[in-house]
């Protein structure tokens, strides 16, 4: 049985802080990387939460991730930018990208950042919710480390590069889509396997390249390189339409890694222990290229409840529009938030290190 | 037994560019109409090729269709548009939008164009080529009439909504994802129910919402109005992540039919007889307001080239990239296309009340 174990907000926001600072973050970047995190932990996707610092602690001390690094300029319009993260902390690197593009937003309608040479980002919705607090239409996607497996392939060559795209309301949650385009995540197989479930055709494929249900055969082959890995959603078969995940998977790949001249497919992580090379695109619309602000928010709120109050499918009692679960469980932890106790352990275990401790709640 | 003609496409198009003239289309109008319908057969997409000249031939008819209409700007930036259709045909308003995108991107490096009150345009796929020879990136959207169910919902409140991009490549084909949010569209159920073969899971799902198996039950419960209907890129369950087909289904019908305070959801073909109002979303980015053509175009040679190298499945020799089998069957139907006996039984049909004939090659 797996335990949970409740820590207040404020709390897990300075050791997180501190832990980043003593491994060489600056104070600014810490901050900013700590809140992209504690975000993931309230809106309930504890994969991309606090969990992860123990990843990124090791990224800076094995130099995988440079703690100095800024991010520079490559090139620049009024309403776009090539931006080189030069290895630095992908939160801090995208978060500033972030800034710069609503900057221009403001000014010029509009603008899109291809970022190369970044790191791990966090959760892709945190940037496309820096443009939302704006009022502002927010996009965000990232290439990440080759998980999955294009169709009719058998070898990993594409990450499980997500899409987020957030629209401003009015009195309505904003819609803010945030999705892996793989069926799902590498951690819901972990998932399974611990639980021993066999899971859907859909999610991943064997050594072959053929749907199995077996995750655990599957993560052993991915940690072994031996072929195989997830699946891009729509499945492993031209019959259930997955050469469409793919091919939006690669459009990720291509707007992030492509545009910039940075790294997709096999080159993010592709030497061990070198930079990952990750890249982003990041993109801020201003409403008022199109209908206006207020106008297109009084639009979305009424698309959003023409969603909502459509009739539900048996045994179903509501229908969700993108983000709301998110919301709702953000507004639930605004104090507190509960941590599996693995990862409350290890947090304390990497903040041992600089007599650091994290309490419970 | 389906019986193939083979038709020479110079007759196809002066037969279709007739029809469409005789009808009441001005000649200009008719000759893109006709382009965009011989492309997608050309293409093997024969779904949204010439057989359907007889949808708009009545949609002229009975006035669904302002023969008549050109489009009108609402709003204008250095970088975006809002369009009117004015009810016009869908290929001419997305065709002189896509212009418009174009020669806007060439002078302040990119455009969107969110275009309201239009018809059917197509394939999303032929405006995004519009960009694509001449060497930019590439969008194209559009909503289309509600047949996808949401994620817990037990009626059809969404379109197959599309998705388009396009980059432009050096010595590979451009990349070119042309790809319905739904999981399939309605043709392959009428295909399989004709067959009489059961469909997978993640297709369809019955009137109560129940992802479903019989494709003869779905389509006449959507004639029917009785609930059910397509589903979402995913499936019809939240294991298998249909939420996400949802998600960018909702995506297209926001940047379509929101931005541009124009039709979406249940609004589009929301009254019978009345104007489709359909939507559309295109967009235009000059490679220069990032790394530059001839940069990006070497570096999608070598990602493509990435993909197509990859090991293979067991029993298959070839990685399709986005595009590829559209643009080798468009090479192959260069001089003909083969249309089924049906189709042209049916176009002469309609040619007949204008004494035109189509005639076999």
């Amino acid at each position: 049985m797996e335990e949970r174990i409740i820590v207040k907000i404020s709390e897990l926001e300075t050791f997180v802080i501190d832990v980043l600072c003593n491994t060489g973050l600056s104070r600014e970047d810490a901050e900013i990387t700590a809140d992209v995190l504690i975000s993931a932990d309230r809106r309930n996707i504890e994969s991309h939460g606090v969990a992860r610092l123990k990843r990124y602690v090791d990224g800076i001390k094995t130099g995988i991730i440079n703690s100095d690094a800024r991010l520079s300029i490559v090139k620049e319009t009024p309403v776009s930018l090539v931006v080189d993260g030069n290895g630095g902390m992908g939160q801090a690197i995208a978060y500033e990208a972030m800034k710069l593009c609503i900057g221009k937003a403001k000014k010029s309608f509009m603008c899109f950042a291809s970022v190369r040479n970044s790191n791990h980002y966090g959760i892709a919705g945190y940037y496309t919710m820096m443009a939302l607090k704006e009022s502002m239409i927010g996009i965000s996607l990232t290439n990440s480390a080759p998980l999955v497996v294009p169709t009719f392939g058998k070898d990993a060559t594409i990450g499980t590069n997500p899409i987020s795209i957030g629209f401003p309301s009015k009195n309505e949650k904003p819609f803010l889509l945030d999705m892996a385009t793989s069926t799902v995540p590498r951690g819901k197989l972990e998932v399974y396997s611990r639980k021993g479930q066999s899971i859907p055709d859909s999610w991943a494929c064997d050594e072959t390249g053929n749907p199995t249900t077996n995750a655990g055969e599957v993560l052993k082959n991915m940690i072994n390189r031996r072929g195989g890995g997830l699946l891009p959603l729509g499945g492993g078969t031209e019959l259930t339409s997955g050469y469409k995940g793919y091919g939006l998977s690669a459009v990720v790949d291509i707007l992030s890694g492509i545009l910039s001249s940075g790294a997709a497919g096999l080159d993010v992580y592709g030497k061990k222990g070198a930079p990952a090379e990750m890249c982003h695109f990041l993109g801020v619309i201003n409403p008022e290229a199109f209908m206006g602000l207020e106008e297109i928010q009084g639009n979305v709120d009424s698309y959003i409840q023409m969603l909502k109050n459509s009739e539900k499918a048996a045994g179903q009692n509501r229908i969700y529009v993108a983000g709301e679960k998110e919301y709702e469980a953000e507004e639930k932890n605004k104090v507190t938030v509960s941590l599996q106790d693995k990862v409350f352990n290890t947090l304390n275990d990497i903040g041992r290190e600089f007599c650091l401790k994290l309490s419970k709640s």
